[in-house]
């Protein structure tokens, strides 16, 4: 199972580890040590070496990720960690005749240390320029490098090629995986069938998907004739099916090819139950049939439609693989843009997928507080763990309505384990919580309605001054992230410095994005929404998380994330304005916030997201019959004093009303 | 002579002119309406159109640039102004054998109206993808589309090839300008001699520079052999030279090929003098020496290079013209990134650079403060107009030391004038100046130390309540970017929003970015530092400028415009944090400023800038023996009350003062 992720990393944590000398691999020792997770790669290295010698490759890259390069892959692609040993969720392996080297980001480090045997090397700048580097310097001029062009995006492919371009080293696309090659055991398919989301949490049925991205292809200048669909999502989501491939993820490995007049869906048609079959209307060939194919057989299918004349398929470029897009020739048959139509569709919420998933965030803040009112009163008994709290929260999530399981792997974190952004607790690393110790946790839920992801950070004792400046100017960041106003189409990118501007005031800072988009019963990290380069710009209507942190290395971790919705803002003389609209609906520990470093308007706001939270999540409480839950919740969200009022008047102002008091008494 | 521009539009600004039925041409008439303004292209248009035949080409791309994609371009390279009639600094022209269009920013749709005749169309979205479907509509399939390489940069060539890359359309660079050949008085190249820059004003020679820059070329992991200058800024430069080619730059016609042992200055030869010839060693071949070479004769000379083995030239994509990158082949002995060493080296100033800028600008300021006290004295009685006050600044900063005349066209726009953000007095256009209409004038000087830019509005009369929140929000952006502290390595583009937010929360905005860079006796936009997708991320020691703000159509303009450097900022935690500091020192109007909307930190910026401008320009004043001036600018640099301080306090406050004061008396 791999480790998921839910914030994303830009730039590097330095992720060291506790007391962790014997627990990472040594290759300079002599004999090098080995701790016990290491995994032993010299067979698998041995046998994909001989399988280089024929092809006349000198190296071969294997990514982690799978033929619609997704974020979460099912083990049976997780041919990285089968080479490597190493199971973290992002990285990649190249692999030649002397040497063997994987490149991950900073928070893996630690676990790359403790998982690889001194076959090889680890790699810590991962940028493809720098993989690019190694590669010449690996090897000879006029070498080949070989890749498997399904789990490359067009993208990746482009990105090595520049970098490689003014060296004499060329690509060679291999279109047949050389790990599964060597890969014995590797794991099956996993046999479930496909399902259909349930009518009810459904606005647009797939027909009238299917017609509004054809309305979109005729409207394309470029006149497109077909649409090619890669991504997981896009494919689940046009036909209102879930599946159960990936772990966290509802989704199921496909394909689908429409055109104006047909549709093809490539599936393992096995899944495809009878019901399901009526429901998509196999049986015929017109324009509203959906035509079932193998899911292996899209390449062939894609070669045959593209050998026909005047025809032009439309990709996104972040989505499909080198082998799908190397085969759409000539270039006039070719039409691209960075997401397909589906996607940046979807990125917009229809009414009913706004409600529903509002819906969930309120039965999650439900189990959100659950946990928090159990660790406030257990923890100082001293058996609680971080596993112990992840586990809980999982309970307490899987009794709410429509729960479909967590969305991500829990990241329960204590004191400095919480300094890593991405931690989640093993059995080995597990701190037990205490009153001395900050905690985080980030968590969520898949819901039939929507998907979740939270993250709140609290203290049971008394915390530094410095950890409450730190947690006040990240919840700062948060709050002016959310109660900002911007033009539509703004991009993420240029107004997420708000999650940091407080913290950079004093030199602090977080190294990873600040926020992504998330679906409904479908990814937690739903692109192409959020505050990154590549995401597209803000419409009404759309969901993202917001979650500044900030990182005390060996120390402590800051994190608060919450699920907000672009709405329409109400100005004094534009239109076409937007804000966000917070759904997640649980309070921040009030220990930690130093009430005099917010401006009036932050305290405004979150005295107003108070209200929210006590007039929705109340009510539910009530229905679920959770006193104790509802006393704890009306606790935590008492108004703050705001400035101007009595309680808050600023020292300055006093000193005005004491010499104006004594103007009047005629004492001075 | 060409309009110049001191904002960078990004975005349409609808741009309407007062009164002007008769100035514009009516094509729908019968017949045709054409005021005296427009130009009859008719006959150029039919010569062009005959040299297209032989050429077998469908269309041909006249873009308004020069070899060098200069931002500003000499009069001889006013192709398509000489092909259109239209003069505005920014456009693109298309020639088909039945159609003609233009296509220009919305700051020029009125000034092309006026000046073409009916031959022409006008286009208003400029993206080049907007521009192709438009060739693909009118150029039949399998139609050539003919453009001079010289003329587009490699990265327009590509955003053309990918734009038509699925029609069956294709570009053909024809080396030959077509334009040229039709174009009978095309202006002759100017006969001035380039001068190299004294050295009190230098700290790095040219031979300390071409070391740096090899360095720099040895470092690189790709092994480049030689670097190919083409931006006209870049070999000025390097070798401290300076020239006249261009209005308002004092750059000169040039290339640059700079290998480890030799260096290749491509120029008009006759303009090199004796002392000229001795200062850049150019009677040998040695590592140090300058081996002139004629300015045509540069795509032979690289030719030639690159024919030898083992060479590989570095190219900045954005400068180089397709021309000299299309012979650069096979592929390993081209080597690309976005901008030269010597761009990104160049804009980090070094401590002569910055002193000798801040220095410029405080004598910039002084003609600012005499032009803004004049006209408050003045302008009552009904005399001044646009057009004298933009001659007075023009002439204050001639009599300034080291003085070089303006930097760009002075923008000088009273009231609806001023909002179109580029506009620049006319005869015809001029409006007298009044106490009824704000005022905006935007400004700078070269000189032979520093570039200045400045822009500041003002209103003698009583403004509006709009007009004044207007101004105070443009001043708050403006002074949210100044303040704010960000880790160096941050992209201006990720901070700009600040310049906005204060604009957005009412639902204002503006159309066009938020601050360029700027140089040393040098392009007023000097790339690749601002605030834009394409600048580069901050370090210490830039300069750029900061200039937020509102156009209200048919009404007013605003805009607030202040040069920075960037500066280390001391933080309570962190360290390689930066802020700006303001180096422009003119006091914006108190009449337009509403404190009430300003928050303490902005007070607190606005009375240390003031204080900064007192300490700074007061002498300077002094020294010039301007004692009504220093009266003037002491009075407009009175500081501001800050909240906390008596005057300040907040209603809500006083409302408790009332109330404990009644309460003392026993009243309630």
């Amino acid at each position: 199972m791999k480790v998921s992720s839910c914030v994303w990393l830009l730039v590097t944590l330095t992720g060291t580890i506790l007391g962790a000398a014997a627990t990472e691999r040594n290759c300079s020792a002599t004999p090098p040590f080995l701790p016990s997770t290491a995994v032993n790669t010299s067979l698998q290295l041995q046998e994909l070496r001989e399988r280089l010698i024929p092809l006349n490759i000198s190296a071969y890259i294997i990514p982690g990720t799978d033929a619609h390069q997704s974020e979460y892959i099912a083990p049976r692609d997780a041919r990285m960690a089968f080479m490597t040993g190493f199971t973290g969720s992002a990285g990649t392996a190249v692999v030649t005749q002397t040497k063997a080297a994987l490149w991950t980001d900073s928070r893996y480090w630690v676990q790359a240390e403790r998982q690889m045997d001194c076959n090889w090397e680890l790699e810590t700048d991962v940028s493809i320029s720098s993989l690019a580097e190694w590669l010449i310097s690996e090897v000879p001029p006029g070498g080949n490098i070989g890749f498997d062009p399904f789990l490359f995006s067009l993208k990746t492919q482009e990105h090595y090629a520049i970098s490689l371009e003014s060296s004499s080293r060329s690509l060679k696309s291999i279109p047949i995986n050389l790990v599964d090659q060597v890969w014995k055991d590797r794991p099956p398919l996993l046999p479930e069938s496909l399902t259909r989301l349930p009518d009810r949490v459904i606005q647009r049925s797939w027909q009238l998907k299917v017609e509004h991205i054809r309305s979109l292809m005729r409207d394309n200048p470029y006149k497109p004739t077909a649409l090619l669909l890669s991504a997981l999502d896009e494919t689940a989501w046009i036909f209102n099916l879930r599946g159960n491939d990936i772990p966290y993820n509802p989704f199921f490995y496909s394909y689908t090819l429409l055109t104006m007049n047909e549709i093809w869906l490539f599936v393992h048609t096995h899944r495809v139950t009878e019901e399901l079959r009526l429901y998509l209307n196999t049986s015929c060939n017109e324009s509203l049939c959906v035509q079932l194919r193998s899911y292996d057989s899209v390449l062939e299918h894609l070669k045959s439609y593209v050998s026909q004349p005047e025809v032009k398929v439309w990709i996104g470029t972040e989505y499909t693989n080198y082998a799908l897009y190397e085969i759409i020739t000539p270039q006039e048959k070719l039409m691209t843009s960075s997401y397909s139509p589906v996607l940046t569709t979807k990125a917009v919420k229809d009414e009913t997928e706004q409600q529903i998933l509002r819906d969930a965030h309120v039965r999650d803040a439900v189990a959100v507080i659950q946990l928090l009112m159990r660790l406030e009163k257990i923890v100082p008994d001293g058996k609680e763990t971080e596993l112990s709290a992840a586990e809980y929260v999982n309970k307490c999530r899987s009794k709410q309505n429509n729960s479909r399981g967590p969305s991500f792997e829990t990241i329960s974190a204590s004191g400095p384990n919480a300094a890593l952004a991405h931690y989640s607790p093993t059995a080995e690393t597990s701190r037990r919580l205490t009153v001395d110790e900050m905690y985080l946790i980030d968590s969520g839920g898949q819901y039939l309605d929507g998907t979740t992801d939270i993250t709140r950070t609290v203290h049971w004792g008394t915390p530094t001054k410095m950890q409450k400046e730190a947690f006040t100017r990240v919840l700062m960041g948060n709050i002016e992230i959310s109660r900002t106003v911007f033009p539509s189409g703004t991009r993420g990118v240029n107004i997420e410095m708000l999650g940091r501007r407080a913290l950079w005031e004093v030199g602090l800072n977080y190294g990873h994005g600040t926020g992504h988009g998330i679906g409904n019963f479908f990814g937690v990290h739903e692109w192409p929404v959020g505050f990154q380069t590549n995401n597209i710009p803000f419409r009404a209507g759309m969901f993202t998380s917001i979650e500044p942190g900030y990182y005390k290395e060996n120390d402590f971790g800051i994190r608060i994330e919450d699920v907000a919705m672009t709405i329409l803002a109400h100005t004094k003389y534009g239109h076409n304005f937007l804000t966000f609209d917070t759904i997640s609906l649980v309070p921040y520990d009030k220990k930690l916030i130093d009430t005099m470093l917010l401006s009036s308007e932050q305290l405004q706001w979150l005295n107003s997201y108070y209200k929210k939270i006590r007039q929705l999540v109340g009510p539910e409480l009530d229905k679920q019959g959770l006193h104790e839950e509802k006393d704890w919740m009306l606790r935590n969200t008492e108004p703050f004093p705001e400035l101007g009022s009595s309680s808050s008047i600023s020292s300055s102002s006093l000193t005005f009303v004491a010499l104006s008091i004594a103007l009047l008494h005629n004492i001075i």
